[in-house]
């Protein structure tokens, strides 16, 4: 089992220079082996209702991979209003509590921001 | 300049013991040096041509990191109607063609597919 220091800074994507002024993208995928898929989801089930109460949030899609041998092999992909409205969602003592909270620990996350850049269908 | 040997396998998602039934998900990140993003999606663009015509295809989403540090800038999100239209654009002598091409091996990428396992908005 990996154990990894969890802090709020480890759990938030890097920022851009200057913030986007449009929708921004979350793809936050996350180590667990394939023995564990219950208790990740389980925690991450817990930890979403925060964030889908957040002002700005948008949408998401949570995917696991088909393959056992997929490094991240559950991959949230998050869609909100703004950059401004990700990071005050992660700003908050309820974000830091949340995602310090025993369990996240033997998960480790990468979480990065995105924009769309172009779309098809 | 990172030089990658590309070969119609290693521009492949790695697939399921048993194919899965529903639809699927592929996540490509790309990596691409902030000063090579013309270049990049000038190669991209003319390569989803290929894709975007082939049966199973869904729609996709080209994502672009906002901080210049993330390790796979480039993202692709396309949906495929199954893992076996997926499987089988992957198959083609049009396919191997296209990867091969002049170009791509400046561009490394780390094809996943998933299933969505839980949507919300």
């Amino acid at each position: 089992m990996t154990m990894t220091a969890i802090t709020q800074e480890g759990r938030t994507a890097t920022g851009s220079a200057t913030q986007v002024a449009g929708p921004v993208t979350l793809m936050n995928g996350f180590v667990v082996s394939p023995d564990r898929d219950e208790a990740f989801y389980a925690l991450w089930s817990r930890t979403s209702q925060y964030f889908r109460a957040q002002p700005g949030f948008v949408s998401l899609r949570l995917h696991r991979a088909i393959s056992p041998d997929a490094t991240h092999r559950w991959v949230n992909v998050a869609n909100w209003a703004s950059e401004a409205d990700y990071r005050a969602a992660h700003a908050t003592e309820e974000f830091r509590r949340v995602v310090t909270q025993d369990g996240w620990q033997e998960f480790p996350s990468s979480p990065t921001l995105f924009e769309v850049h172009s779309a098809v269908g």
